[in-house]
């Protein structure tokens, strides 16, 4: 079922970005930073909580679009920026979005993504307008963040773009909800000609039974393109008597149809097993939201947010990676 | 707030459409048919209930598609044809979707609506895609039925097309709904350059505290164009110990701005009290799903299901409805 | 356990109040008049339901006050006046508290109770501040009526009245509930020294386990003095897979100390059965309000809401009345 | 798959059971009686509603334990008999069981089943044992009743025995429940040596999605044996916004290994469409629990609680129904 | 909004009093104590958990009242007594109140206050009399306590007194609650001539959408009178996927008409991020139940329960505080 | 009520057992281990959690059968052997159970007991066949398993055999279940004649309310038969705002008739205090499910699983434990 070719990534080198070889006694395919977590929950004035976030390679650099809980609980995105991926300043203002027509004040809006594409940053992000639903909004500078308006109604988590168009058209992951907690959840595509219009809505995938993703399941970071298809960490939750649990797994989609799962992970990739992903504001919460890597080496750095608290990196190898989700495939 | 030119239907005549005048004996601004139930629960030979229903003028009488609940309690859409409105041939076997290219099969379908549209008749309704969500397809001749593919993803129901183009785009309401019974739920407006792929949604209207549609709306019969606005009738949930009751109330929505609403009822249309919208399958429900009008007369006529069970009708004028809206405006 | 001598009402005498003799086919202790629903839900154009309502004597003929639902669904209290108890003159528009120091706006009132103490009428009701509560105002004259300070904090509904002061106190029996639909309740009793500051609470009764009235229970008409104790007249609630089913019965309190049961009905004195009853807003509900009752004769009649659309009346005589309670109590 | 032999019924003649014919303009497998409900709700003076209830042939007509909800709502069991099967003389006092070495009281009992096995009448039903679960008893005479003690744990309910041994051993079907409404439920079969140790518990069949049956299902009456397998009559459970509809269906079991099902209605046989079956204390109940039948002439007629209130029959002759099975089954 | 003055406490000097200063990298308003927790859960040989309790100055040092759930989890109400507010000598058994005129017997009693008013110590705590509700005792000595006859009925927790009369009559919040967890809950004011009886309920504050008090609020320690008005604090409740989590805030009311907010924090004041208040029998509790202060410094030391399994204690000045308040409040 | 006499444990030495005496510092009748979590999560290369697991004696150390859930979080049971008790070697691979007749493949084991009876060890665990129910199998050497056939119905978890016959059959402690977290459940007692048919049903215990234990208790390790009767060591649940908390208790059953309880703990044994059973998969949790123990000494050791992650190791002596049960009965 595998190939022969050492799959390596498509896209661009990045040799400055974070990383941290695997630990000699580990033989997992994703290994902790020795840093987590590398943001903390008080680490700007208003914050209560730094987590579920999203960084790209910008100017000599890197620059972030975080999720910050303040102290009265109001969850708000915040720019930072880095040298070295680790530490990050963050700013202590919220973006101010330019909403264009949308008429009513923003409100609230966390776990963003942020991708490069075409001439600009995409963020996408989980607003809220009557509901929870997908937020995008465009910068080129990571200064002025242009909201375009909401082409889905609520209730959606999880949007998540692809780094290029697809068969011509621009493709984002994303996850249906409800008002509340949101017990059930597959992730769909949805094609879009304009980045305005969407349609053309496909299943890609939902919770397997009797496992780490039996509750529901959401994209993490943008996928990444890989010479195997495209390579999609997400989360999966686990629900038991004392609350859900969330676990990173990993995908395998097809490239030019993503729709079309050719490998996903049976075992989880990460499960909260630390302190800081344990407890906290949301107990035993690993979620995943972006990552940075280097075509030339296949390195992979994954943000995740733990325990809805603090920001935790973890890292892999595409090689490895790749290769532990074909041998543990669904 | 009212002007004083009397209010105009804009559309066609439609003389051979069912009608019966307001009882004397009554000052309702919407009366039933004194026929009702039109359509019994065991009217074809498989059928379980037949309800949430949608006409349409169709060569020199009428044409329908029809949910129906088999004896297996599955929901299949049927056509039907009548000369009368009131009489109703309604197919033994329910319509084959030509499904283009999606590929799983259809499970199920209900709570249809049709509108002539361009050159042809699109009908929506509620489909069964890993969840609940719309789905469109359009007819000529009520034979065939072209599927098109998902715009949308899960969850959501009661999705009405206008019956033109606005400001250039196709137009549709919707409403978002969760997995199961939905205990929540706002009117969206969402608009198409080609019925393919969506955007722009913005809130229209949501639930009344303290009311009769407490708990959720949901658009009914494609909205009717009037020298008004859009009037646009749609039934809202109040929810107490014993369960939801679904009422009858309408609005006027800006002609040209239909996220907008002019006026809305405070008090409902029409409420649950005849045996046959209090008994049966889902106790005291009345749903409304389309209306035949002449525009020369400004004659309306509302179908609508009954308890989940059978199909009633009711009757009110252009006048008498915006007056009673008007003036009874929240 | 029963004494020998019959009982009587200690009260007034009500020769004009409505009555008819049981049936001679019947052998229950609580017959339903031949004219039910003595109030329909559309006795008055803006009336969605009238039920839950309270009637005591008043001039030459009765008063009352009643709930009266609109058609949008608001909880309204409308005076009525009637020279026979039967037909009701209910007054088109809602009863406008003086509301004296309470500085917030009215905004709804249900299942009110009437009783004639020291020189006025008091009424008590379900208002809602923050949280459904015992509302309590006086009139005169059914005329003006002048709202108290709220005593109770939410959330509390079925406040009920004792006719005269007890140990030099007034007395009331009243029931916790919460925000919502209130799967619990027990009946507690208050007293106050000058109807302003209410205190020293006891524990009157609660639900029984395996019966009609294993869920909650509620005070219904005023208590009825007589020579065996106060006699109280409640609902208590029943829960099936499709709902709360509320039925009728009754209590026998000690005179002085109308915390002590002396007897309780096992058995319910009447249960929804009638199809006003069984079919309406919501099913099967039997809610006892108020009574009028003739101290010669031992007459009483009790109105009782039915299935919250409708107003039906039951009648009985204390003495079987008496002998049924005690017969048959827990 | 259906083979061409007549169907017949394994048993007794029973030429005086209660028979009406299909109606001419009725072309169901199952019709029901004209003279429903045959057992109203207050056919005693202390019942609030007789239903769910079981009849076998005895003496020269027919005996029944009947579930009675008294006045209290107490669920308890009563012996009945008949001389038609229609004119049921049932008695004011509940069965008083010899409880042999169970030391608790009796607390309630409801949906009872009787068959003649051996040489006695067994009786199952729905016992209270710190939760709900299966009695057995048997009688010689419906005069005195033997308990045995329970072979099973809490919570199961719709206990119904096979009217022989099969493999050498007693059978019984048998269904989890919990300890409240129950929103799940497979049917199960176990066996026994000597009624008193159970085991070897085999599947047989659960529910169905998207159907009538999709929340649970559980035996009726005692399995017919039948040249073409048993016979088995239960009920299905479906669950819409206002509660749960009971319907009825069938299926044939393998006659040597009857947790092998050769056939299952994939529509319903019954449904609530009748004022009795839809309006009560439980609306939208029909609960199959007994059947007469002559192996004579494949008659069968089935005693079924109506909205948990009153007792209908309905009949059906075995080549109908087994036809209606083969052509419709799952 | 604010004045130039210097807040000041009126009321007592308490030079003894703990206390620690705010750690000069700390920018916070409350700081924690480093010696926290200074009451671990098995200081007591019976106890599973000290936590939520109250203290108040006493002789030459503190005496307060501490809420011990026992290893039965029972929930008990303990005497302690301090020289320094830290070190606490708790009594081994509970506190046996003299009942008076409850003739039942106490049950349980948990999250107590204490106030000095008039000649004596005033306790309130959360009683269980057919349901949560408060309970009134006072002592003069910490060793009998006298309890008052139950004022209020169920459901209510978070009873407390203010310190002195206010308005001539004394005076409380009460915070409504139900059976069982409560999610919901605002806060009001009650008042009394005489401790006895109870009246004029006023609407203080309730939840805030969108925040750390989103689910409810309730009072914390006796309010401390101020020259800004009455200093409450409170604590709010968020809720996520995994439960609930209780922090702390504060809230400035009017000296003479407490039940109207001059200012109130937008952001909380303390949030669970210790381990022993992220981790314990209940995680993710900071739950403030008294304070000692000291009018000559402004200095207040506030006791709170962690995790409902320890006792805290932070720290704050007034002036430090009141301009926290009014620089975020809402 | 306690007799004079030392309790001993009736049974064979077993020198080599595990043991820790009590700290000086501890007055508690059970201890842990100083070396706790004895087993970590990640113990082998495929597990996620090793907890609930059953140890006995075997050849000249131990053979256990332990929980594993995978990284997939599908439960597993493999088999462990130690020479120590402490350290264990438990195999990667599950147990393959010889199925017998059951047709259906194995879907997921846990919570498993072991005891030696006959001449073989019997393995009991919660297993899946359309519910969870309870399995049986069992094993001369830890290589082949054999299962039998399902005596009971799903729902049921905690089946605990007896080491011996009582009254000349075999005996099993049971306890009722639901299909999801089954927040109820009693303990109950069934005999068989041969291990393959169980019945005579009997209540044994059930939750106390206001304490530890008053959701639901179910057995832990396989009984220990002592000269004061059988000790039986259990978890109860108790639940609040943020969940279930379980913790460990012990009764004394009568020798004779099991079903009768001589003693039980009001107190906990045990309860969640530690970080490895405060922190975990699932907080908050000490779940008991063997022991080992040596007559001579009547040294007792005790496996449990930790917040559903870990396993730890508890200690105490016959003498002491049986004392403290009686001091600190219900």
């Amino acid at each position: 079922m595998s190939n022969n070719k050492i799959p390596k990534i498509i896209g661009a080198s990045l040799p400055n970005m974070p990383w941290e070889d695997r630990p000699s006694d580990c033989a997992d395919a994703v290994w902790r930073s020795a840093k987590n977590p590398v943001i903390g929950r008080y680490e700007i004035p208003i914050s209560n909580s730094i987590y579920n976030s999203a960084a790209v390679p910008f100017g000599d650099g890197f620059a972030g679009v975080f999720r910050v809980d303040d102290k009265s609980k109001n969850f708000r995105l915040h720019v930072g920026k880095s040298m070295d991926g680790y530490k990050w300043d963050i700013r202590s203002e919220p973006i101010e979005f330019d909403r264009g027509c949308i008429l009513e004040p923003f409100i609230e809006g966390y776990d963003p993504r942020v991708v490069k594409l075409d001439d600009r940053y995409y963020v996408t992000w989980c607003d809220s307008y009557h509901g929870p639903l997908i937020g995008i909004a465009y910068t080129y500078d990571f200064e002025k963040f242009h909201q375009l308006e909401y082409p889905f109604m609520p209730c959606c988590r999880n949007g998540v773009l692809f780094p290029r168009k697809i068969g011509g058209k621009y493709a984002m992951l994303n996850r249906p909800a409800d008002m509340g907690m949101t017990a059930f959840g597959d992730i769909f595509y949805l094609e879009s000609p304009d980045m305005k219009y969407w349609g053309n809505c496909k299943y890609v995938m939902g919770p397997e039974t009797r496992s780490w993703q039996h509750v529901k399941v959401g994209a993490g970071p943008i996928p990444i393109e890989t010479t195997e298809g495209w390579l999609l960490i997400y989360h999966g939750v686990w629900l038991n008597v004392n609350g859900y649990n969330y676990c990173m797994g990993a995908a395998i989609l097809d490239i030019d149809e993503p729709w079309k799962i050719k490998y996903r992970t049976k075992p989880y990739l990460l499960a909260p097993s630390e302190t800081y992903e344990m407890v906290g504001d949301v107990p035993n919460v690993i979620f995943p939201c972006a990552s940075l890597h280097d075509a030339d080496t296949g390195r992979i750095a994954i943000y995740y947010g733990a325990a809805d608290t603090v920001t935790g990196m973890a890292f892999t190898k595409l090689d490895i990676l790749v290769d532990f989700i074909k041998s543990n495939s669904l």
